[in-house]
């Protein structure tokens, strides 16, 4: 060939490939270099599959042995049987294959109050010469080995001082300072009476804190079998054979009108920690107090002399109830027996530990989603708290599982807590608010309260505060109902205890939080936005007061299995509605606490404080109308949040600190309405919107026992002052409120 | 061409082509694709270079430019001068070429005092005939035209209450409770009398507050010009001859011991707002209370009869201090005379503005790094305040033309402050954060303060908590000395001020934030990291409790300017300074808190409690073992979070949201050293570590003063159960900050 040929194809071959180079690198384009993986992570959102997943592995009869297991022995707080179920949890948490990251025991020293074994409290009739004509059963009947378990704690009124009261005996009803009254009214003079007063109306405490100042030295607790057995009160109606409560069950309970260590207010029982003298402890019984059966109660009851009891007085015990004081003549006892009531109870500083079990979080490890029960209980403890502690078992064992396979992690970290000595006064629960208290106020994102899980099998119920609800009804629409294909929770809730809301129509019925349980320490003290989820009674059905056994030594996993719920179905309905929500918590980009519906509260509020005080506070130069600006300035911020949260969902590129800083705002809101000065004398409440309240007006709790104490009142008085003054806290909480809501800057 | 050489050409040019497209597209690698512009943006770590810019632009000629504005008036809170100042800061801030993103004033309804221009207050000598021997002052005496200005305020003190209270006049040193003992123990009956003071020792309202339960029924306070003018007392060694107070020259001052509106405590004072009685207001005088001149206060206190006072109250007025009771005789006076104290000061709410100035942060908008100053005096105010607001406005000037400009934009949100009713006590700052508590509580980074930003041009200096010390140190090692190349601020600062550090050996010394100016809020009640920022004395060259000019009418452009900075260049290298740290604080990726330099400040006071209390404590059966081992859990929190942000800041892929996650841990070590229940007496002091206390002991401040009132008690009294309680508050809260620095979970 000649060489400009062989010139002429190389040159060829050269441009061709320089071409071919050109085009290669630079026109055929290249898929853009993937997204980073951890970024990508940072703003993964809940997937949907992995939630059905978990909640279909959430197992009616795994429950039902976690319940066996825990109910094997009596537990109540920092008896042998509670430590046993602290290291049972203990090793179930930090199981290798289905535990959680961490666990730990924490310990608190609480104070106590026992029954004296060797000397047992009782209640007996005393004749004029000093013999004894009766004495109250010392332990309820043993209708199974359960209840002869040696560790059965005898019946006792936990604080109450010891002594041995001895007077005329008189039935104050429910011991409300108006039942008293009442019967002063009646021209019975109380002083030196002892007085037996049934369960309800009046909190354990308040029934001898009511009468010590009407002259009363003892009282004598029972429950009616009007207020818990539907009226039924013989032994074939009654457990074994029955749900209802036998003639010898007595409800044990603390008698403590706070929450948290008595000693140690607002500091953690530790060992060093400063105490305040017995002394100074308020909200215990002034005078000896015991509870006894309805059996021994009837005895007492049914030989009253004096006027017959009103009608809203009388109860199931077979009898006209009659007033006192003293016994008929000719009656039962010797004329002119009188009753004595023997406490010998104890007070005792005793070790209690909080079992804590973490997950940590991948993306967000310092925001915590909270979940807890208590472990103690009064004597097996099947439904209290077992049937909750048998739920959140099964949920750390279905997502410990999940996590040591590597399958999971969630975005936020998962907290659970099994809070020690609740039964004593949410005494675990509140030291740990106390002793981490900066650091939960900063990161807690909210927190499940999971107590009792089924009182009954009727219909699933939850309290809470409004953020919540959105997320508790997303969770329990995913749930059907035990032994349904079709009807969710959602719907059978719905139709049990229903609202027309004016944002909403007809929605299930969200209660308010009380202080009964462990979340009262998180909502009240630290602002957490919190829940308590249970499945509970057809209210047409039965008027129990609560569910029969409850505190007594019927409560065991023979009643629970036999007669509560027989296949564990709505513990597991309340398991996977409680572990839904729990996910939905931890694994959802944006937080799941809808802000707008603290909206509905406040103007609910405010329409009953207009209604009710409006009137009056003209009258004396105050106006709500700053209150009503505040609440319009909330919404327009809650509603201009939730346009951001849409806006931020469909935005691609949504910048990682963008999400936590509205995150941060939406878990920040409940926390806005603290104020630790709003309430003085109240030990822990510094929720403006929930502290408790005698009024019965649903509007804000300082307002309105401001109002109904000022409302005879002068103008120029001090009450007056104090209802502008809680008028200010109001306006200051939902200003506050509205702020964090608002545009950062 | 044959066939086969064009098919055998075309298919090797095929084939180069193909061979090149492959070796162009995959074998010659592309650039990876850039990190997306907001993902860098996040992490994006403060730009040196700007902040040398920033400096460099910062001008002492521009800054006297705004001290003259800002003192053309007098311009005492909600005064006319005071709003145009108002309308002069907003103008400044809403400039479009200069200002900020938004600037806005807002108002409250304080409770202030004045004195009654038609009814002067005085000081006169009543003989017993009624007649005036000698009248008082009643304006300070007019050198320049600013002294002349009709809107200087009489001398008065703020909060004192009218009357007209007449007797004999005593000399009680510096009124401190002491003060008033020791005469009493010579034997003087103070009943009835009228008590002359001079300033320093006590808190203003404190000399009254302290006399009137020794009977004393009028206080009279004056500067000593040995306190103040170096003992400099005639017409010609004082201003306008030198920087010295005038014969005439009164200090105003609010009598005020606490801060904040004093009848909304905890509530922002708002119109609507809850007010207290005015009979329930604490801390300021019972008796009327009046301050002159020491030109006058000679009149007085070198008549005076009675034994001469001691050594350490003798003062320069140049005759030999008596004590009194009453006048000499033969005297100037009528023998017998009384002095009799004229306040006719009436009280007034009135609208009060702090003016705020907000640049959006870019990257973190829901943190704020907050700067402010007080911008009311109580009369010119060229020093107090406006010495300070001039080097606001100049940062402010600079780094708003930066942003309008589009070449910056911080991290994090900046708000600038100008506080109204400063003077009166703080009032602007702390209903401030009474109104944004929430808010700011969770999202304030630090405050930086500059009220008086030179009292004299000798030596910067700076108090603030641990937290904030490295920053400063770091910025003022980069600012210069004026009149220097190679001096920096820190070298200069180390002369004057130094202590050795266990960690980091000889240092300058940060000083503690009391409550002077509008840091206290911030740091007492809401737990931010604060500082307070000047240039200040030589000590060798003047003992003077303050620039003697300060509070009167001397406090002017004219005086600033010649006497205490001349060119302005200790107030450049303070807004320099000042400046850096402000950036610093916004710009930095992780925030330039050292939290570990508190580890020194906790060792420090636990040093000085066991060495003080230790034995005390034992007998007591307390033991200081608990704190010790929660200091020694902070600071290995502390040196583990640190390394942690070393790792962090070598991590290339660092996750915006670790980053955010120990910016909080740092942010949020302040808050935890809060406990709103720990000084329940004390209004806004929550911080357990700089609350004001009695006790000179430097240690946590609740055990102080609890372990000073128990000492001579026994063992079982309430007064070591108090002890008790403030070593667990301490304990708790070491703990608490202990927790915020730990892994998160």
């Amino acid at each position: 060939m000649r060489w400009y040929i062989i010139f002429g194809g190389v040159l060829a071959a050269a441009g061709v490939l320089t071409i071919g180079l050109l085009l290669g690198h630079f026109a055929i384009p290249k898929p853009p270099a993937p997204e980073p993986s951890w970024l990508k992570d940072l703003s993964r959102d809940i997937d949907e599959s992995l939630l059905q997943e978990v909640m279909e592995e959430i197992n009616n009869q795994a429950i039902g042995e976690h319940l066996k297991q825990l109910t094997m022995k009596p537990h109540m707080a920092t008896t042998k049987g509670d430590e046993d179920l602290v290291n049972l949890i203990l090793g179930l948490w930090q199981n290798k294959e289905t535990g959680l990251d961490e666990a730990k025991a924490e310990w608190y020293h609480a104070f106590l109050s026992f029954p004296n074994a060797s000397q047992p409290n009782n209640v007996t009739v005393v004749s004029p010469s000093g013999s004894i004509a009766f004495t109250s059963q010392l332990t309820e009947k043993g209708d199974t080995a359960d209840q002869r378990d040696p560790d059965v704690v005898q019946p006792y009124a936990a604080y109450s001082p010891p002594g041995n009261p001895k007077g005329q005996l008189v039935y104050a009803n429910q011991g409300k300072t108006s039942d008293y009254q009442d019967l002063l009214n009646k021209g019975i003079n109380l002083t030196g009476t002892i007085a037996i007063v049934r369960y309800g109306g009046a909190g354990r405490s308040a029934k001898a804190i009511n009468g010590a100042p009407f002259g009363v030295i003892g009282v004598i607790v029972y429950t009616d079998p009007k207020d818990i057995n539907d009226g039924k009160a013989t032994e074939q109606e009654t457990y074994p054979n029955s749900w209802y409560l036998p003639p010898s069950g007595v409800e044990r309970g603390s008698y403590n009108g706070y929450f948290g260590d008595l000693l140690t207010p607002y500091y953690p029982a530790k060992e060093h920690t400063y105490r305040i003298n017995e002394s100074e402890i308020q909200g215990i019984p002034p005078i000896p107090t015991q509870p006894v059966g309805y059996e021994d109660a009837r005895t007492l009851i049914c030989q009253l002399k004096g006027p017959k009891a009103d009608e809203t007085w009388q109860g199931s015990l077979g009898c006209d109830y009659s007033v006192g004081p003293g016994f008929r003549d000719p009656g039962a006892f010797p004329p002119g027996s009188d009753v004595q009531v023997n406490v010998y109870n104890y007070r005792d500083i005793r070790k209690s530990a909080n079992v804590m079990g973490m997950i940590r979080g991948s993306v967000e490890p310092d925001r915590y989603v909270m979940y807890g029960n208590h472990r103690d209980s009064w004597v097996h403890g099947a439904i209290d708290p077992s049937s909750g502690t048998a739920v959140m078992l099964e949920i750390t064992r279905v997502l410990g599982k999940r996590l040591k396979e590597g399958k999971w992690r969630p975005r936020r970290s998962i907290v659970f807590g099994s809070w020690g000595a609740e039964e004593f006064g949410l005494i675990g629960s509140t030291e740990y608010t106390e002793e981490y208290f900066s650091k939960l106020r900063e990161r807690a994102v909210a927190y499940i309260n999971v107590d009792i899980s089924v009182f009954a099998n009727a219909t699933f119920r939850a309290q809470g505060t409004p953020p919540v609800q959105s997320v508790i009804f997303k969770a329990s629409q995913q749930v059907k109902i035990p032994n349904s294909n079709s009807v969710s929770v959602y719907d059978n809730w719905k139709n049990f205890f229903n609202r027309t809301s004016p944002t909403y129509g007809p929605i299930p019925s969200l209660g308010s939080l009380g202080a009964g349980s462990d979340y009262a320490p998180f909502i009240h003290y630290l602002g957490i936005s919190s829940m308590d989820l249970a499945y509970t009674y057809d209210r047409s059905k039965t008027t129990a007061r609560i569910y029969p056994a409850y505190h007594t030594a019927y409560d065991t996993f023979d009643y629970a299995s036999r007669f509560i719920d027989p296949g564990f179905t709505s513990h597991q309905a309340v398991a996977r509605t409680a572990g839904n929500i729990l996910l939905r918590l931890s694994d959802s980009l944006i937080l799941p606490l809808n802000v707008s519906d603290y909206g509905e509260t406040l103007d609910t509020f405010y329409k009953a404080a207009f209604a009710e005080y409006n009137t009056g506070l003209t009258t004396c130069s105050i106006t709500l109308t700053p209150l009503g600006d505040a609440i319009d300035r909330f919404k327009t911020a809650a509603a201009s949040i939730n346009q951001q949260i849409v806006s931020l969902q469909q935005d691609d590129q949504r910048s990682p600190l963008k999400v936590r800083m509205i995150n941060d705002q939406l878990m920040l809101l409940e926390r806005s309405f603290l104020n630790p000065l709003a309430f003085p004398d109240k030990f822990y409440y510094s929720h403006v919107l929930w502290a408790s309240k005698n009024s019965g007006v649903n509007t804000f709790p300082g307002l309105a026992d401001a109002y109904a104490k000022a409302s005879i009142s002068p103008c120029t008085s001090a009450e007056w002052k104090e209802v502008h003054k809680h008028l200010t806290i109001a306006i200051q909480a939902v200003e506050s409120a509205a702020s964090t809501l608002e545009a950062v800057i």
